[in-house]
C-alpha cells in the first residue's frame, strides 16, 4: 500500500534520525516522539532562533520554571476545571473515545452534518441516542454516559496522598507566577517581556497526526506585559507599511497592510500587530514559503470570554491546514485570577497613575514540534534528473550540521588532514561531521538527504605542494552540487558567512 | 537570627533573580525551584558549555527523548522495583518519614552510632522498636511498619487506567532505548557517544539543601558505547601525564598522574580516565577552584553489582562535601536488560568479531543544578574596602550577560547612542542589557552584584566631535573596576575576545 504524503515523510524522518518513536522497542505509546541526532540539532536551532528573535533582540527576559505544578496553580488558571475533553465509554469493551468526534464521524449524524464539538456531555449523550452512534470496536449501541476527561497528566508530590500536582499543560503559567518577583528585583517599568522554552504535556484521548497532536511537546511562549492605557508599540512605525497574509472570512487569504489591519480592528492593537510580524519573520527564516501560511482572526465564539482578540497562524501541510501559533490578547485575566486565588498583589507601579496597575498581556505562543514538522514538509524535495535522491532544502541557519567533511579517499594522508580540519572547524564553533565510508558521490547524497548545506572535501591537490590548489579544499553546495575551492585558513569564516547569507548554491 | 552561609547565599540568589521558589505565591512546594532571568542565562551557558565539550568537540550525538516513560521501560531498568526509599508512617499524625534517617537521628541510636542506611524495611522496623524511635511530630512511639516508597512520579497515559507511566528519573534510559536505531541509521562503528540534556524528577520524601536535593532537576548525561575488547581511548595519549585530584582512603586528597591511576587500577580504563579529565576541565571552566573538588572511587559495596567501577566528583560547599558528578562503567547491563525485556536485538556488528557485540558503556552523568549551585558558592565575593557590595566573580563565558550598557546621563543624546550600541551588540550575538536608572556608580554595583564582567558607558566624549575620545566608550572591568576606552566599531570583537580569554581585570 502506498503511504500518504504525511506518512511517507514520517517514514523518511525516522529512517534519517530526525525522529524516533519514543520507547520504540517497547511498542511506542502513541503521542510521544524522541528527536534523533539530526532532528534534535534542527529543533535546538529553531529554539535558539526564537530566543534570538523573540527575547534577546527585544531585550526580554528568559526564565525556566518547574514542569510539575501543584493543583492550586491550575485551579486558578482554570485548567483543573475546564481543560477537559468529552469522553464516552463502551459498556461492553470498556474502550474510551472522544464523544464529539465519534458523533460527527457516525453515519447517521454525518448525513445531517451534525456539529458536536464544544457541546456539554448531556447534549452529546442525547446525540448518541438520537443518531444511534455505535461503539467503533463492538459495532453495537453500547456507548455509556458521556463525561469529562481532564487532559492533564496527574501525579502526587511527596509520599502523602492528596498533594495533587500535574505535569504543566503550558509553559505560560510559570511566567505569570514569577512575574511579580522579576518586576520587583529588576525594578522594571512596563512594558516587560518574559518568555520560556520548555516541555508541556496534555493527556490527549486520541493523539494523532505525528507531531501535530502529541501528548508531550515543547512550547515557546512569550508574555508581553503592558499598561492597558498604552496599546502602542515602540517599533510599530518601522513595520506598519509591511503586509501580512490574512485569511478572509470567505477563506481566500489576502495581503493586508499592518497599519490598516490595526486601523480596521482586524488586529486589536499595535502590540498584537508587531508580534504577528515577528511570527511571520520567524516562519520565513525557517524556510516556510510566504504563500503557505496565513493569519486567521478567531471568531468571538471561539475565543475565551476575557480575550480582546486571538489570531492564529495556519500552515498548509499534508494533514491540511494546521494551527501552529496563537497570538492572544489575554487582558489581565491571568494575573488577576492568580492574584485572587493566591492573595498576592500582582499589580505594578506606573508613573502618573494613582493606583497600581494590573498589566495587560499579549501572548505569542507556539509549539516547536509543529513548526519543526512544517519545516520538514516545506523543505522536502523529491528526485529530479539532477538529483537522484530525496533531499531537504533547509535554510543553512537551521540545518542539522553546518557542513560534512570528507577525505576523497581514506589514504595518503587525506583522512588525517580531513580530521584535522574537522577539529579546527569545531573549535571555531561550527557543527561539522566527518564521513569516510562509501563513494564520494554516495556521501554527497547522504549529506543532501538530511539537508546539510555544505560538503568539504580534502583531495590530492589539497596536500600536493606542487599543485596550485595546495592548501585548498572543495566546498560543494547542496542545492546545485557545484563546487568552489577555498583556502583551509578561510574555511570557517567562509562557511559562517554562507550560513548567515543563507547561500545554498554557487551563484 | 543570622542565616547560615548556604541560606544567606540562597537569599542573595532569590533577591537577584538567579532563582525563584516555584509557585511561590501559592506557598512553594518543597523540592522545586524556577530559574529567574539571571539564573536561567547562566544555566543555559553551562549546558551549552557541556554540549560543546562533551558532545560537539567529541563528535558525539545529542538527542532529546520523552520525559513521560511507560512502566515497561522502568521495569527493565530496575527503577520500578528498586528505586525506592524506606518510609515509615506515624499511626497518630499520619505524617511520613524516611525511616533510615529517623533512626540515625534518634537519641538512643545516635549514642551507639547505628547505621541504618541501605537496610531493608523489616530490619529498620526492628531498629525502631529496639531504640524506641519516636515520631518527630507527636514525640510518641507511634511509628508504624516500614515500607518502600517508590521515588518516581507516577501518572497514567490516556483515559484508560492501568497504562502506568512515570516522569523519567534519569535521562539515560532514553539514550539506551534509541541506541539501536541511531547505530543503524548512521551505519556507525563503535565507539559511539550519545548524550542529552533534560529534566528528570524524583519524588524525594524529604527534599532539602536548596538545589542539592530537588524533586525536579536537569541532567547532562553521556553514554559512551564501546567494544569491551578495546578499553583504550584515542585521546588518552594527550592527557595521560596530567594529574587529577583523588580523595585517598584516609580522606586527604592527593594529585595522581592519570596514567598511574589507570595502571594501578584506581581508574578502570583509559575511557573512564579521559572522561574524568573532561569533567575536571568543565569544572575549572565554570570557575570552581582546583583545590575545592576531587574524585572519589566508590567502594565496591556502594556500587551496583554490574559496575566495573564508579567514580564520583565531590565539591566543597557550605552544605559540606556534595557529590555532583558520577562517572560509571556500567558494562552492558542496560542494553542487555532492555534487550531481554523488549526482545529487541541491541548488539552491533564489529569488524573481525564473529558474533555481534553488546557494547559496554561508560557514563559521565551530572546534574546542572548542583553545578550551578557550586558556581554560585565559589564565585560569591563579600564586601572589601575596594568594593562596598557583595558580587560574583563568574568566568565571563558563563556570566549571565556579556555586558551591561549605560548612558552616563539620560540626556544630550547619550541614551539614544547607548540604545543604538545595545542593538548593534545584540545583532552581533552578545547578550547585553541597557540600564539608565540610578547613578553610574550604583549601576556598576548592580552589574557586579549579578557578576556582569563588563560595563560599557557612553559619555560626553563619545559624542563630542572635538574630543580625541570621540566615537569611543569606556569599558569597565568587573574585578578591579578599571576602565579602558574602546572604539565603538571594535566593541563587539573586543568584548568577544575578552570573554574568550576570560579577562575580568585590566592587566
Amino acid at each position: 500500500m502506498a503511504l500518504n504524503k504525511a506518512d511517507a515523510l514520517m517514514d523518511v524522518a525516522i529512517r534519517r534520525s530526525f525522529l524516533i518513536p519514543s520507547s520504540e522497542i517497547y511498542g511506542s505509546p502513541s503521542g510521544f516522539f524522541d528527536y534523533g541526532p539530526v532532528g534534535a540539532a534542527i529543533k535546538r536551532k529553531i529554539e535558539n532562533l526564537w530566543r534570538s528573535e523573540f527575547l534577546h533582540k527585544e531585550g526580554f527576559h528568559e526564565i525556566e520554571t518547574s514542569l510539575i505544578v501543584p493543583e492550586a496553580v491550575l485551579k486558578a488558571s482554570g485548567h483543573a476545571e475546564n481543560f477537559a475533553d468529552p469522553l464516552v465509554t463502551c459498556s461492553q469493551c470498556k474502550n474510551k473515545f472522544r464523544a464529539d468526534h465519534l458523533i460527527e464521524q457516525s453515519e447517521n449524524a454525518k448525513k445531517e452534518h451534525v456539529k458536536a464539538a464544544g457541546l456539554p456531555p448531556a447534549q452529546l449523550g442525547e446525540l448518541i441516542q438520537k443518531y444511534a452512534v455505535l461503539c467503533p470496536q463492538c459495532k453495537k449501541p453500547t456507548l455509556s454516559d458521556v463525561g469529562w476527561f481532564n487532559m492533564m497528566f496527574r501525579t502526587n508530590i511527596g509520599p502523602i496522598e492528596g498533594n495533587t500536582a500535574y505535569f504543566r499543560p503550558e509553559t505560560a503559567q510559570g511566567i505569570f507566577l514569577d512575574f511579580a518577583r522579576i518586576v520587583r528585583n529588576y525594578q522594571s517599568k512596563l512594558p516587560i517581556g518574559i518568555g520560556q522554552v520548555g516541555r508541556s504535556a496534555r493527556n490527549e484521548i486520541s493523539p494523532r497526526q505525528g507531531l501535530i497532536r502529541m501528548r508531550e511537546f515543547t512550547q515557546m511562549e512569550l508574555e508581553y506585559f503592558f499598561n492597558p492605557k498604552d496599546q502602542s508599540h515602540p517599533k510599530f512605525g518601522k513595520i506598519k507599511h509591511e503586509k501580512l497574509r490574512f485569511a478572509s472570512e470567505e477563506g481566500q487569504p489576502q495581503y493586508i497592510e499592518i497599519e490598516k489591519a490595526v486601523h480596521t480592528g482586524l488586529v486589536a492593537n499595535e502590540i498584537m500587530a508587531y508580534f504577528l510580524w515577528k511570527v511571520e519573520r520567524l516562519y520565513l527564516s525557517c524556510g516556510i514559503p510566504k504563500e503557505k501560511f496565513h493569519f486567521r482572526k478567531m471568531p468571538k465564539e471561539e475565543t475565551p470570554h476575557y480575550s480582546k482578540g486571538n489570531i492564529d497562524l495556519e500552515v498548509e501541510t499534508s494533514y491540511g491546514l494546521v494551527e501552529t501559533v496563537g497570538v492572544a490578547y489575554r487582558t489581565d485575566f491571568d494575573l488577576s485570577s492568580h492574584s485572587k486565588h493566591s492573595g498576592a498583589d500582582l499589580s505594578v507601579f506606573v508613573e502618573g497613575e494613582k493606583a497600581k496597575v494590573v498589566p495587560h498581556v499579549v501572548e505569542p505562543s507556539m509549539g516547536v514540534d509543529r513548526l519543526f514538522w512544517c519545516v520538514l514538509e516545506h523543505a522536502f524535495r523529491g528526485k529530479t534528473p539532477e538529483k537522484d535522491w530525496e533531499w531537504f532544502d533547509f535554510p543553512p541557519a537551521i540545518a542539522p550540521y553546518h557542513a560534512w567533511i570528507f577525505p576523497l579517499m581514506k589514504k595518503d594522508g587525506m583522512d588525517e588532514k580531513a580530521r584535522q580540519i574537522e577539529e579546527n572547524l569545531r573549535e571555531e564553533g561550527l557543527t561539522v561531521y566527518y564521513q569516510d565510508s562509501g563513494s564520494i558521490g554516495r556521501r554527497y547524497a547522504r549529506a543532501d538527504e538530511i539537508g546539510v548545506p555544505y560538503c568539504i572535501t580534502v583531495d590530492y591537490d589539497t596536500l600536493d605542494e606542487k599543485s596550485d590548489k595546495h592548501g585548498t579544499v572543495t566546498v560543494r553546495f547542496r542545492n546545485d552540487g557545484k563546487q568552489i575551492r577555498v583556502k583551509i585558513g578561510e574555511l570557517s569564516s567562509k562557511i559562517a558567512h554562507f550560513v548567515k547569507e543563507g547561500k545554498v548554491r554557487d551563484d
